[in-house]
């Protein structure tokens, strides 16, 4: 079975993957605080189906994600461009070119913010572990990952946005 | 439960984490092809489980692996410096900072070169889906993913190394 037979490429210049259309998955009040994000998913390119990875740009003001921490998926980041700041429920750390962070399933909730006047380019990798949740401890919000692969984000106290 | 409290970095300059102390688990012959290559572990600072991310560097003369292709597991790499060949069994493209590959499980047997007189730094991202197994069109060698997470290498007819 060859790549070009299912009509993928060998190789792509990441940052000239188109990026994802839809700014985020999060009802409002949350989507448009996602809306200084831009994400390129690179994997989906070539067929990955175990883990994503996205080229992703914050401009000024932008943050990567709410505060969070999956149940049981992990997560990494990789700093190319810009120094965003790394907020997790156990400190904070001003990030820099070829800098990385890992975020165990069940760590630490976290995510970054671009509070500099540069735009942040980073790769993220996660995994695509069944049966996830998403916790958010700063916002009143819970998701839960479906059968389907779409979350389905839900208030604290369970009923629907 | 915080990072600290598990004894885990918030985040790491990635350069700076020890390279793999044992250069490739291959046996021989295969083992001495693998010493122009230098490995740091970057998601195993973090206490990643699902997936591995490496720090790559090829010497002039390196190689990542040998041409080979998982049934299970899938790969991605990002160059981040030199210029390596990605060689496949559906052909071969030259490949540049900025620039990214993915290989789906099943997919083409893929490898990356260092032909130049330049070091060539990538990441590079790989699940540990549990039964893999991994085939090398072009050498006398098969590897089995063990229950323990170790790689069990065979000659082709079965027999042992």
């Amino acid at each position: 079975m060859s790549a070009e037979s299912r009509g993928l490429p060998l190789a792509v210049e990441a940052a000239a993957v188109p990026p994802r259309t839809k700014p985020s998955n999060y009802p409002e009040p949350f989507f448009s605080r996602m809306l200084k994000r831009e994400k390129r998913a690179l994997g989906d390119q070539f067929g990955l189906k175990n883990f994503g990875v996205n080229l992703t740009r914050l401009w000024p003001g932008g943050e990567s994600a709410l505060l969070h921490r999956h149940s049981k998926q992990d997560e990494f980041v990789y700093i190319l461009e810009g120094r965003p700041t790394l907020i997790t429920d156990a400190g904070e750390i001003e990030l820099a070119p070829g800098m990385c962070a890992g975020f165990p399933a069940a760590g630490v909730a976290h995510h970054l913010v671009n509070r500099t006047d540069r735009d942040v380019v980073y790769l993220e990798v996660g995994d695509r572990t069944p049966g996830d949740t998403g916790t958010y401890p700063a916002d009143d919000l819970e998701a839960r990952l479906g059968a389907d692969g779409r979350w389905l984000f839900t208030h604290k106290d369970g009923t629907s946005y």
